[in-house]
C-alpha cells in the first residue's frame, strides 16, 4: 500500500524504513531536505515540498504526519487545502486527543478522513516494531491495515495470552482500533501516564537501594536533622547493575523498561551522565487532567508527574515558603547542603 | 545437592518439584502431615517431624525455611536446637531484614550460618524458575550455588543484556549474592515496593480507560457536584482486554504484570471476581519505612501503599472528618452514592 | 450603595442581610418566590422577576449573581438583554475562572462590566463577614467598594500582621481586588485547593490518633496481612474532642478549621452521622489543573484531592485489577472485611 | 511550684522566663554556663552542674529537660544516678514516643517517674503560651498541674468551643494530659505531621500563585516540552503578600501559620533570603511510620514529607534513572536549565 509520510525524525525515518522493508511503498518528505535526501540513499521515494508529496501519491491519497504535536495544526493547514475528498489524514504523533476531534470534525466538513494512531516503540521500533493505538472511522481504519500491519510487531513477538481467541482481535498483532477520533491518542495517553508511574517505581526503588549505605555516613546530630536510629541496618553496598539484572529472571516486576534500566546501569553505575533534569512532553500532565475529568483517583501517576516537575526545580518558591514558615514559628535556620548525607553523588 | 525444605505451601512446595526434577535430592516437612504425603507421591523424601528431617540430612546440613515471615522465629526455636555447628539455615520466606540481621547474629554465636534469600516468580516459578536475592556469608552462598542455580530461571530465560560482561555475575542465571545478612531481603522487600508502585501504575492507568465513557452518563447539577464541563470528550468504549494485549506488543509499558492483567480481562472484563480489598504483606511497608530511614523520597511507592489501605476502608475516620468540617464551614450535606455516576460497577 | 442580588440560598441570603445591616441598599430576587418573601420578612426590598430587579435599580446598575457555578450562564443569558451599557455584572459563586474571562469578553462587547468575586466564610460569614477576592476593570472594583467593605470582615477581624504598612491595601479589611477578570475566582481557586490540603491533613492526622489503640485488636496472622511487630507502642485510648482542643490553644496548627473539628468532635467523637463520601464542588481540580498548566508539583493538594475521590468509590475498578494481580502471580484470594482490625467504626 | 530546667536553648529558657513570671521557681542548668548567666541576669536562679541542679531542689524532685531529642538519654545517664525515688523527670522535648515508653521502664524501676510532654508554640510560646501535650501517671502529672498551667496560653486564648461543657478538661487551659507514657509526644508527633501538611498545603497553592503569569513566558516548541495550551489563562501578576493578608480576614484558611507567612511576604515577596532546603527534624517521618504500623493510609502528610526530603536534592539518582530510561527508550536527551520558565526566581 501507498503511504505519504510527513516529518522524517527520529521516528518518522525509521517507521519509513520499517515500512519500505516490509513492502509499503513510501514517499518522504520532511521540510528539512537532509532528511529527504537519508531516506533517498535508503531508496525511498522522496518529496520536495507538500505539493509534489500530495501530487505523487495516488488517490485517494493517505498521508502519515509524524511531527511535533505542537506543528500538526501548522502542517495541517498547508497541507488540508491540497487534498481532495476521499483522502486520509493519519496523525501518528503524540497528539492531544482534543484536537483529534476538532480535527476530525474540521477535515470531516470537507469530507476528509482523520486518523490518529498513538504509536509506541521509541528507538527500538525499527526492529521491534511499533504498538498501534487507533482511533477514526471504521472503514477508513480498514482500509489502511497494511499500514498498520507492517509496522506493528505482530503476534510472534509475545506468548498468546492464555485463554484469549486467536484472531479475535488485531490487537494480536499488534495494533489496536480503539474507537472513535481521539480514542489513539486517548489509549496512548494514558499508556504514557502509565509508562510515568512505572518509571517512577523503579527510579524510586532504585534510589532506596543506592542508599542502603546510609549508615555508613555519620549524620549531624543537632535539632534541624532527623539522627537515623538504627546505622546498624543500612550498611550494604549493593550492585544495581547486578540487581536489576537478576530482577529480569523470573521476578515479579520484569518488563522492557527494566531491561533498559539494566542496561544503563553497566556502562555507568552512577548515572553520572545525567544530571536528573526530567522533562515531560505532555501525556503525563493530560493522563492526570482526564482522571480529574473523570473523577478517577491517580495518587500514582501524578506523583510521578510531580516528581518530574519537582526535578527541574518547580518547587523551588514552595520550598522557600516552607523555610519561611520554619524560620518564623520555630526560629529554624536553613541548613546548607549537606555534601555526604545529601543524597544523589555519593563519593 | 542435598537440601531440608521446611514448609510445603504454594511456594515450598513448588520448590521441591523444580528442585527435584533439577537433579537436587529434597527431603520436605511440613506441620501438615498430608501436605508431606502429596510430595511424596512425587517421589519425594519426607521427613515426619523436624527432628526426622534434621537426621536424614547429611552433614554440614542445609535447610530451607519456606514458612510465613510471622511464624519463622517459631520455627528456629524449634530447629536450631536440632543443629550442629557449620549447619546452615536458609530463610526463603519473605522475612523483614531486619530479623535477618538479628537472626544472623544470633545462629552466629551458635556458629550455624544463616542465609536469607528473596524469593521471587509466584505461581509461575514452577515452570519459570525463581529470581532469587541472596545475603549472607559468601562462602556459604558459594557452598549453596547448586541449589540456587537449579532454581533459578538460568540465563537463557532474558536475552543478554548490550555490553554486560557476560557471566561477569550469577546475575545473569537469575540468581545474586547482594551482600551480608539481610541484603537478600533488602532487595527483595524494594522488589516488592516497585511491584506496588509498577501495579498501581497499570490499575490507575486502566481505571481511567475504564472510565472513558463518562460524558455519557448525566451527572447532576448542583452546589456539591462538579459538572462536566465538556461531556464530548469522555464518549470512548474501550475494550480493556484488547487494549492491555495490544500493548503486550512493542509498547513502552510491555511487563510481565501487564501479561497478567491482559489474561484476567479476556475471562472477566469488569473484574467482577473481585471486590477491591487489596491486602498487603509487609514489604510495600517496609520500602517506605526505609526510604523514610534514608530520607529518599517515595511519593510513588507510598500512594500505592496508601491506596491498598484505602482499599479496605481504612481511610473511613479521615473521611468523616472531612465531611464533618465541610458540614460545619459550609452547610454542605453529605451526599449519598451515586450510582451512575460512580465509578466501579458499570451496567 | 444600592445593589441588586440574584439567588438567596445559603450564601446570598445572608450576605444581603449583612449588606442592610451595614447601611447598603439591596434589591433580591431568586428563582424561588418563598426566598424572596423570607428575605421581605425582615425588611429587604424583594424583586418578582429579573425584569423587576432591573427595573427597580439605578443606573448605572450593580447586580450580584450568587448561584450555582452551574447555573450562572443560564441567568446571564436572561439577565443581559436587561442591562444597558455602564452596569455592571458581578458574579460572587464559585465559577471557574476560564468562564469569567470569556465572560469578561462577552459582556464587555455590550459595553456592560463584567466583576468576578471569590467568597469564602461559609455559614459562618453572615457574622464574621466574607474574604474576598475579586477580578475586574480597576475602576469598576472600585466603584463598588462601599459593598464590598461591608461584606468584608473589617480590619478589627486580625491583628495587624508586623511590619505590614497599615491601608497599604484593602487586604487589610479582608478584600482585595486581586487584577482582571477572573483573578478574583483564581485566587479563590487556589483557596480551596489549600483548604482540600489542610483539611486532609487533619484528617489524615485525626485518623492516626483515632487507631493509636490498633496494639489492643488482634491480627490474623497469615501470608496477606503484615502484622503489627510492636504493639505494644498502640496502645493509646486518645480524647480527640479533648486533642483538637488542646491544640486550639498555642500550638502551631491552630486555625478556623480547628476550631469546627474541635466543635464537631465534642457532640459525635466517632463522627458516626457522617458516612465519609466527601463530594468536591470544583475547585480542588481546578487547582490541580492549574498546577498542571502551570507545571508547578502539588502533591499534597492533589492527594488531597484524590482521597475525595477515592471516598466516594472511584478507585474501585483500580483495586479490583490490583486484586486480580495478586491473584494471578501469587495465588492471591481476597480477604473479606476484617472488622476487628479495619479502620473506620470502631467498636 | 519549683522546677529544675536542663536546656536554656531558645525553648528552654523562654519557658523559664514564662514560668518565673508566672509565679514558679525555677532552678535553671545549661552545658554552657553563658546560658545559664543569661537568666541569672534575669533574676532566675541558676546551677553550674547537675549535681549543684540536684542538691538545690527541694524532695521530691521535678526535673525538666528541654534538649535536642539526640541527647536526652545521654542527660539521663548522668542525671538520673543523682536522683531518688519519687522524684519526677519530664522529657519536654521532641523524643520520639518508642523512646518515652523504653524510659518510662528504665526509669520506673528506679521507682522515678517519668512524663514525656509534646510541647507546641515556638519561638512566640513565651509571650503566647505553650500547647502541652502530656504522656504519664495520672497522679504524677496532676501534681504538676501548677507548672503546666503557667506555661500553657490559659482558657482566655481562644474562644469556648460551643457545645463543650466548660473545664471538662484542662484542654481548654492549653494543656492536657493524653495517656500513658508515650501519649504525650505520640500526639505531639502527629500533630506536627498535620503540620508538614498544612505548610505544604500553603506553600504548593503559593507556588500555583507566584507562577500564574505563567502565560506570560514563551516556552520554547520541541517535542521535549509539553506547550502551555492557553497561555491567555496565566497572564496574572498576583501580590502574594496582599493575597495572604485578605485570606487572615473571615477566609476558611485563616490559621498562624498564614499569619506568619502573610508576615514574612511583606518584607521579601519572594522569599529570597532563603533556598529552600527544607530540613525535618523527625516527627513527619515518625509520623508516617506510625501510619504504616497502623494501616493508615496518609498521601497527603507522607507527600509533605517527600517534598522536603527531595527539596534537599534526595530524589537526585531517582531522577537520573528517569532520565537514563528516557534516553534509552526515546532517545531523549536531558535539557538543561530553562532560566525563564522554571519556576523559583523570577525577574
Amino acid at each position: 500500500m501507498q503511504l505519504g509520510m510527513i516529518g522524517l525524525g527520529r521516528m518518522g525515518a525509521d517507521m519509513v524504513r520499517r515500512l519500505t522493508k516490509g513492502g509499503q511503498q513510501c514517499i518522504a518528505y520532511d521540510v528539512q531536505a537532509a532528511a529527504v535526501e537519508r531516506l533517498k540513499q535508503d531508496g525511498v521515494a522522496g518529496a520536495s515540498s507538500l505539493e509534489d508529496l500530495v501530487a505523487q501519491l495516488d488517490k485517494p491519497r493517505a498521508v502519515w504526519l509524524m511531527v511535533p504535536a505542537a506543528v500538526v495544526d501548522a502542517t495541517l493547514d498547508k497541507l488540508v487545502p491540497l487534498l481532495e475528498p476521499g483522502d486520509i489524514v493519519i496523525d501518528g504523533g503524540n497528539s492531544y486527543y482534543h484536537d483529534d476531534i476538532r480535527r476530525g470534525n474540521e477535515l470531516g466538513a470537507r469530507h476528509l478522513h482523520y486518523v490518529d494512531v498513538g504509536t509506541s516503540g521509541g528507538v527500538a521500533g525499527r526492529e521491534r516494531g511499533y504498538c498501534l493505538m487507533i482511533g477514526g472511522e471504521t472503514e477508513v481504519v480498514k482500509r489502511l491495515e497494511p499500514i498498520f500491519s507492517t509496522l506493528a510487531p505482530g503476534a510472534g513477538s509475545a506468548a498468546a495470552t492464555p485463554g484469549r481467541q486467536p484472531g479475535s482481535s488485531t490487537a494480536d498483532q499488534g495494533f489496536l482500533h480503539c474507537g472513535p477520533q481521539g480514542a489513539g491518542h486517548f489509549v496512548k495517553m494514558v499508556h504514557n501516564g502509565i509508562e510515568y508511574g512505572m518509571m517512577a517505581a523503579y527510579a524510586e526503588g532504585l534510589n532506596i537501594l543506592h542508599h542502603a549505605d546510609a549508615g555508613k555516613h555519620a549524620r549531624e546530630v543537632d535539632a534541624e536533622t532527623s539522627p537515623l536510629r538504627r546505622p546498624e541496618l543500612y550498611q550494604y553496598d549493593l550492585n544495581l547493575a547486578d540487581v536489576t539484572e537478576v530482577w529480569r529472571r523470573g521476578s515479579v516486576i520484569g518488563s522492557w523498561l527494566l531491561d533498559l534500566i539494566a542496561g544503563s546501569l553497566v556502562s555507568d553505575a552512577d548515572l553520572k551522565d545525567y544530571a536528573g533534569r526530567v522533562s515531560d512532553s505532555g501525556e503525563g500532565r493530560w493522563t492526570v487532567a482526564a482522571a480529574i475529568d473523570e473523577g478517577v483517583p491517580t495518587p500514582v501517576l501524578s506523583a510521578a508527574l510531580f516528581a518530574r516537575f519537582s526535578s527541574r526545580g518547580d518547587a523551588d518558591f514552595a520550598n522557600r515558603v516552607l523555610s519561611a514558615m520554619r524560620h518564623d514559628f520555630g526560629g529554624h535556620v536553613e541548613k546548607s547542603a549537606e555534601p555526604s548525607a545529601s543524597g544523589g553523588q555519593k563519593s
